[in-house]
């Protein structure tokens, strides 16, 4: 790795923003302020980033590649998957690894780690609790201990798959306290939406309009409800994935108003696309947008912007799983068996800053809590990444708020045959990525190479939890001597 | 039954308070207004109402008299129990039938309908849905068509007992929508519940003390905010019985401003005692509290009385369901197996009038709709019950806003040996009641009858289901043609 | 006037409904129940209520006939506003005395008793407090104890003109609470609206789309706000006139919740009409719609919606106030002088049936509640006005749920030439309005008389006032001796 | 100035902490990191920072030294008030110069620079709008532009006095926009204060216990709704200073919720003193608690625990403004005249650490952002002060989280005779505090100098201004062309 000096450009950090110049070496930050005083190495490679905005590399903390689901694989696998990532100015991503219910934790896990490692950014791994045992509670310890996973997913929907109930969850949040891990759930109401399938099937509605009459917000903001609730019995943080309407982002301010640590993620896709891309006549178009949680009534982006500007919703994601059209098309007589899923993770920086900050909703910085800095320091990556500053990472993007692209799946660098953002023209677009201090996107230029990621362990007990504990001292439950 | 003059009173309904006469015969009211103007049939009993308030007796719409529960059966039955709500002013109960999980309903109606026959006042049923077969289905139907059932309970407490899961709570409200009954909760998460029960007994605090603790507000608004989701989905009202804390209270405003149709009931009880009572050095003291769910900390107290002042709650009830001492004492090991249930159906209208509209916080109206009009309303027994009206059954209590007595296990009128408001000195009392036209109560004498009470039949549809029916056709879901 | 004899009809109260027919005579209901068993006097009319709904007339709390106002006069005077109102179904009007400042408020209470004589139907005033001082605090006593006003208005906005300012809502609202009368208040922030008119005008916009950007939400929701914190201060209760916005709905419904005595009042106009109309091309057809406060995006119609539905916002009303096309032109050059109003009166109650009553949003009795009986009893009008029972106005109307109307100012009874619901077919129309006993509208013929309307004297004290005092007795101050 | 090294410590800053070294040279941080990789000068003095957090110095933003307020003067002037605040740990603070109604805004300025020339920290200005003409919209541009000043304080209190109102607020405001400022309001309705002052007198309720009673929660959450609706309409950000009750919170939360760049500060006392000392028998007692806000009852505590918690509130002050027991006695006849204010600037940071991070509200990274890197964002102070970084000043702190210590005015540094915190054992002291790399407070012994403090400038148009602009761009009017 050779060193990269990047010149005259605005650093943006979640704290706040400077004109500095950055050098790069051996694959991290060495430093950041004013290029005159330092000795810069022969031979490094110089980046001119007059009038771009220099910023952390985006953090991905959801999504799903070489993703076993509903029969089929995703098309994208860890390296095209992460090679889009780069291409749209995110370093990072974090996965899942999803066990089959009886399936071992850690055979899953050595699976996924196994298809990973032809990732060509850096990633991570959560871990899905899909059924309880004693075996579970062992190997949640041992992932934690030894494997540097710090977070655990429950789905609380997908009932006869993956779904866990109320005991499973509150399980697994006990142990996720124990072991200075944070849960995060999927919340939906796995009963409600199976029975709203079912009763869609029986009224002849079968097409891709019945999804997200089939998972109406209601259903979502009852599991968030509930899910913050066993976090709030057990007194361990919770975060909450895809929070794609204002029930649930009500039921996350609340809690946070009683004083909880709750943490939800939003898609990039939720906060600009609406439900009705599912009435869309074309089958094809309307079954590329079935995921889960559904698009919305627009009447819900705002709620989900406003979570974001007020700091009660933290993060941005994308889940990306990635479907094509023919997988699609086994959903043809019944969409509950269209696989679920949408790309996103090349186009997710470009639509939040043409919607975000364009807009005047953030800041650059809050861009960079938003898309990196937060989801590093919930998932305790923090600040190895997240930030522009000597020891960091040399993860970075070079942004250039005046650019311009139009979205389109002829241009993507997903395998898939299908992009969300279709035509949308975004102002505000990566130049260089930059990763592990190699720039892997060069205006145009992708450079990944395959196997280039590394595996990232993230320590548990992040910073969250000594509070916890101490709070939960206050409160412990004392007998009455009689 | 002879025939009977109040003269002089201020009749006070839901929608206002008049200057007026009164003559019940038959059972029923004939006249209200001037009897100057009346032909008064000889014999006619006159009772002086000067300085009184004439109101519509009061309707509790939860008692358990008679009640088989955690292997014993309660102290009261129906004739000391309705004998006892006679003495305080209130002149119906609806009660509750509650079959074992796999009884057949019909069997345990007819059970109930049996224990009833000896009580004094006019009495309804609620009928519980503890198990879903197809059964159960049917006999919904059998009892709301034939035998004037209008509503049904779910226990969303209890777990591996009659605790209902969101599967079957989908059903039977589906049912009930069918039926034109109202469902109704108790609204607790079971499957929470036990696991602290579990957590407590493991710390080693087996005390009534750790029954609060274990059924934390939390899991009641939890369990509040899940089956008014529920009910949103199936399109059809709900009822929330005994809502004791701010987070169930929220989560039926909440509703309630999205326009749903939910209605909330709370108990004397939880209006003005708090839980310090379960750390009372006394144990016989704390297991007599032991009811679910558990008196709450002060600060709920102002919650439940702005949901009752602002119509977002709207019932009054007292969960009547006695235990004496040697039964509490089952649980003198672990709180588990204390017997849940207090007393109150004597003592509710008065301790609600002397907190409620002696503090300002009610009027005299609103206090008849809160005690009576309201319940009458929702269950569909008005205005045969719940108002001063002619044609009204003559069920009327006659209220002296000066006249004050202090509660106590000492003088009630239950069997109980224990009064959750020992001590308490209330202004506002009940001087005479009639029950079907008879004076039952007069100034201290308890003239009840046993067997005098009607079993009273509630014809389904009430009137918000014409409504529920006309929104559910505006969002019926539509195919789209492709 | 004869006797009149409805038959076969369901009459529908804010309480229930019921098959039953209503004889009137004198100008009163004198019975409702089954005419089988009444002694009809001969010459009876009869009117045929099979498939009707038979409700109280509706009273319209909010309206300006014969209305001086910027300079010019509306052009409905009280004969044919009223005569509007009647072919509607409305047959009480509540109006407005409003003195210019320095004008002592008998003389302007005469002045409009005056004009109001050639009402046809009956009719009661509120009086504006548009300035102070002793003499204003002294007719206020005599308003209330012998002219029957138990009501005054305070108008936040319109600065330079009848704004009051917060000493002055302080002033008269401790006033109120001593005369027992009801404090209402046009929330806006004059001085707010004032700095956005000017700024409009200076960045040239200057046509109708300026008036509603001078006038957004917020200066509403705050100016709400603030008068409730005035009443909670005071301890009088307090009703919001025309509240058009989800912002001044919370605040109403924030202060109820803490369990303050707050009424709010919806207009039809605002619960189905948007704000696109002032984008109008046609500058005629734009300034139409001026009022304050103004039409609102959509989003807004559904919180009144939820508002009347949860009983959070009480009645409805038009604030009817007609200015044809050419007094709205004198506005042509700036938006600041087109006369503010828009009519209604004839239209609410078909509006508001079939935009609620067809949609499931109400039952009919909800409906009469919000038409009818909630005025009635928040201004001391009920049981006279708001009921049909024995002893009430015979004010009724008869209504086909069946019926169907196109409204259009081609056909209605304003001398309006514009009408704001133009177009909009409504099914659910009166066919029959009785005002004192007498049929003034039948199926289509208006038989309006003029000066047969009534004023309509309201006693002070309503409901209220006696919880209202108790409660400041319990919380008055006490000093401490030291 | 020496070099200081501080070894062995855990450097907490805002976004994480970290076992870190820190060298300070020049009055500025040097280096964080290891200090065995750097060239250490010789006669740098170490401190052992073993067990220790080193912390960003605190930050107060709202003190009042050398204030002549009430017809008198504070205790503590520039020096004394300094000193106290290093001895706790804050090495910055934000006065107010506040001109009387017409006085030049420039003379003001000038005489409070004089009076500030002899602090021992380093210190800045908000300036107050007191009153509005042309020159005073003139000088705010020269205060902003030549002298640093980037916020303007708006009293809605004190009537008669410093008192602004609405048309003020929103002139002011609107230059605020125009010169990058930010607007602070100390929300409280001035006149409804001061009609309640008058009716308490009127009612001879003269002593403190008055105090509370005429200034009620509601007029401060009114007073905070309305400037926020003023901000709102101007699109500029604002600032909540003292927000010391749950109304106010909530104010700041709905208009944060609907997107709205709102921040609120809180002071010490109102997160742990209640108005139970207002009752206080001894007049001195009571009348020293005498400050506005008031004190309120518990229940609001924890309303601004939470708003911390949550990120709905921001910043932690003190309104340090001592009156010593004589100057507390000019209103012993009447409480309006007893000086308002009380003291904390040194207490600050222990009373909050003790209560927030000890109790687990708090994590050690979120006590630096409320007590210091917050304040230095909103107010443009960061990086140079709130954070430990290479470039910062070197104002520090080293924390004992083990220490502990009884607050006293025996022992404090205030030259107040009196200490709200009187006999309050915290646990968590300053160890060490410097102020531009000087040790200033070393294990109890204080080593302020007198003049040594700095005047700080701070750039106009903060990080939400140009977000700010994007977004009044978007919805920037448009007339119609007609």
């Amino acid at each position: 790795m050779g060193n990269v000096l990047i010149k005259g450009g605005t650093v943006v950090n979640a704290d706040y923003q400077q004109r500095a110049d950055v050098l790069c070496a051996g694959g991290k930050i060495v430093a950041v302020g004013d290029a005159a005083e330092w000795d810069i190495p022969a031979g490094t490679e110089t980046l001119d980033a007059g009038g771009l905005y220099v910023m952390p590399g985006g953090i991905d903390p959801h999504t799903h590649m070489n993703f076993p689901f509903m029969g089929t694989t995703t098309v994208d696998d860890f390296y095209s998957g992460t090679s889009a990532a780069l291409a749209g100015g995110t370093t990072t991503i974090i996965d899942f690894v999803i066990p089959n219910p009886q399936q071992p934790l850690m055979e899953a896990y050595h699976q996924w780690r196994g298809w990973a490692e032809k990732a060509a950014s850096d990633y991570s791994f959560h871990v899905a609790i899909t059924w309880w045992d004693e075996s579970v509670r062992r190997d949640m310890g041992t992932l934690v201990r030894e494997e540097g996973v710090n977070s655990f997913k429950h789905f609380m929907a997908y009932k006869n798959a993956i779904m866990c109930d109320d005991e499973t969850l509150m399980n697994s949040f006990r142990r996720c306290l124990e072991l200075g891990a944070m849960p995060t759930v999927h919340a939906e109401n796995g009963e409600m939406v199976y029975l709203l399938q079912q009763e869609m099937l029986k009224q002849g509605i079968t097409g891709p309009e019945a999804h997200p009459l089939s998972r109406p917000p209601e259903v979502e903001g009852e599991a968030a409800n509930r899910a913050i609730t066993v976090a709030s019995i057990m007194g361990v943080p919770i975060y909450v994935v895809h929070v794609s309407c204002r029930e649930s982002a009500e039921a996350i301010a609340r809690a946070r108003n009683r004083g909880q640590r709750v943490y939800g993620e939003v898609l990039a896709g939720h906060l600009v696309i609406d439900d009705s891309v599912y009435r869309h006549p074309d089958f094809t178009v309307a079954a590329a947008h079935v995921m889960s949680p559904p698009f919305r009534d627009k009447s819900h982006q705002s709620a989900l912007w406003h979570g974001l500007q007020s700091g009660q919703l933290h993060t941005t994601a994308t889940d990306h799983c990635t479907f094509c059209a023919s997988q699609k098309a086994m959903g043809s007589d019944s969409f509950t068996k269209i696989p679920n899923g949408c790309g996103g993770v090349e186009e997710r920086m470009a639509v939040i800053w043409d919607a975000g900050v364009n807009s005047g909703r953030l800041t650059p910085s809050e861009f960079v809590a938003i898309t990196s800095a937060n989801t590093a320091r919930l998932f305790n990556l923090y600040p190895r990444k997240g930030c522009v500053a000597p020891g960091a990472d040399a993860d970075l993007v070079l942004w250039d708020p005046a650019g311009s692209k139009t979205l389109s799946a002829a241009t993507h660098h997903s395998r898939n045959d299908f992009n969300v953002f279709e035509g949308r023209t975004v102002t505000g677009v990566p130049v260089f990525t930059l990763s592990q201090g190699v720039v892997v996107w060069a205006d145009g230029e992708l450079r990944a190479r395959e196997g280039a990621g590394r595996y990232i362990k993230r320590p548990a007990f992040g910073p969250d939890f000594s509070a916890a504990a101490a709070w939960e001292r206050q409160r412990a439950p004392q007998a009455v001597a009689r």
